[in-house]
């Protein structure tokens, strides 16, 4: 099942994705204001029953298309979680850094933007780079899960563009500044639901650049995979239903590359991954 | 004028400090869920006038004092910005990192505790170390704020102890896993408005554990002063009611001493600023 956050007019909803239809059950169910809280709850396990019921109502071309949770309580982003992007930036002059333990920074909601909505770079800068990324959306809230509990504890997966103002991650050695402009964290199209993705170990994803492939690996690259991510950060805090991960991205990045290519006005950006969709989005300026 | 977040059994609230007792506002005002919804309105403005008016309930030693701003949308922590404890840590070995920008990370408002709530020793760690920090909380909300608007942009200001797991914090250069456990963000006791503060860049801060002081400087040392902050952060997204800046530490911290020195289960850490008043926590084990 494909799951989706989005808005018609100025009313914010969520639904399910039946063809080219949206089934709007913001609007059936008012009682699950958004899609996390729906995902919190026991209905969730109910999903297909639920949908079976429903009539769709607008089409995907008739909605504007919010990040799949608007305003995760986390959004945890691992970092250098490629071995390819890894050596890449290493190579860079970047400080090697692979350690037991999963590099990982925080971003805020307010840097994300829905699927078709534009990347905005920032008045301050003209390094804005692509990171095409698998993203893993929790379901059932829980701290200190094993990993071989981990999988219980997903609600689906999706896709994430972690979209860096180079100059400001490098500003500091904690990169935080560069990961959270204002229209930096595009999160889209929908979340698949893991009944549909099967294996999530073994996607293929692919960054294109007006077209370009610029970055292709698959999700059995990840150093530390989904349950090892899962079992770490609940080592730390409680994580809740809605809370994102952003497991990485692949080798192929613009700032390594000779000569560096940022993203310009106008750019269009696709990150797709096998059995999850394209990620779309264009480039604007401030 | 003195502001807090509190619970009273089960019921959360938010009020006024009036001598020892608390001015229940959130029954009083219930257009106003919690604090940050009264910092973001024009009656915050009107307080005087409205707290004039009121009748002081429950007395201080009644309630359990929350988080100042329980979940604020944004945490942002300011690293190493006392110039002494920037140098205690390149002393320690710790890589040299000053540029014409202020390194911040971002901690999660589930790590946060109340004042006299306890400091949580995590089970993987003890490495559990002080910082005691002036926090400012954002009032009006804004993007590309300019130094000399920032001032104008503060609420208000409150004690943090950004308790950090120091191992943990070095499993990578990004920190945040050291900086994000539940129970470690103190915050508290309570916002004092700026009238009462006069000038915040002339603050005495101070640390104790167990009585014993570790950390004794002011807010004069700031190498990033406070509207250097907010306009940094509001370069990268916008600012809002509730959020908060924590200024960074000054020298003292636990790990840089020889022997190091780190906390165990029934310390009790207090953190002091002049005008503000004593933040203290027990510490005890997860």
């Amino acid at each position: 099942m494909k799951l989706l956050s989005f808005s018609e007019g100025r009313r914010e909803s969520w639904g399910a994705v039946i063809g080219d239809a949206v089934l709007d059950l913001g609007k059936a169910l008012p009682h699950y204001p958004t899609l996390a809280d729906f995902i919190a709850s026991d209905d969730f396990a109910r999903r297909n029953e639920i949908v079976g019921a429903g009539r769709p109502g607008p089409g995907l071309s008739d909605i504007k298309f919010l990040p799949i949770i608007p305003r995760p309580e986390k959004i945890v982003c691992a970092v250098r979680n490629y071995l390819d992007h890894h050596n890449e930036a290493v190579a860079f002059g970047m400080k090697r850094e692979l350690t037991g333990y999963p590099p990982i920074f925080l971003r805020v909601w307010r840097s994300q933007v829905g699927h078709d909505e534009p990347i905005i770079r920032p008045k301050v800068s003209d390094n804005l780079d692509w990171e095409g990324e698998l993203a893993v959306v929790i379901g059932k809230a829980g701290r200190h899960i094993s990993q071989s509990d981990a999988w219980a504890h997903v609600a689906g997966y999706s896709i994430y563009n972690d979209v860096s103002v180079r100059d400001w991650q490098r500003h500091a050695q904690q990169i935080a500044s560069g990961k959270n402009f204002v229209g930096t964290g595009p999160f889209g199209p929908w979340l698949v639901t893991p009944d549909e993705i099967g294996d999530p170990t073994k996607l293929k994803i692919e960054t294109r650049v007006n077209g370009t492939v610029m970055q292709v690996s698959d999700t059995s690259m990840l150093i530390f995979p989904i349950p090892r991510l899962i079992e770490y950060c609940s080592t730390i805090f409680d994580l809740v239903p809605g809370d994102v991960i952003a497991t990485g991205t692949p080798a192929g990045v613009g700032f390594t590359r000779k000569p560096p290519i940022f993203l310009k006005p106008d750019d269009v950006v696709e990150v797709e991954v096998e059995k999850i969709g394209v990620l779309r989005n264009r480039v604007v300026d401030e």
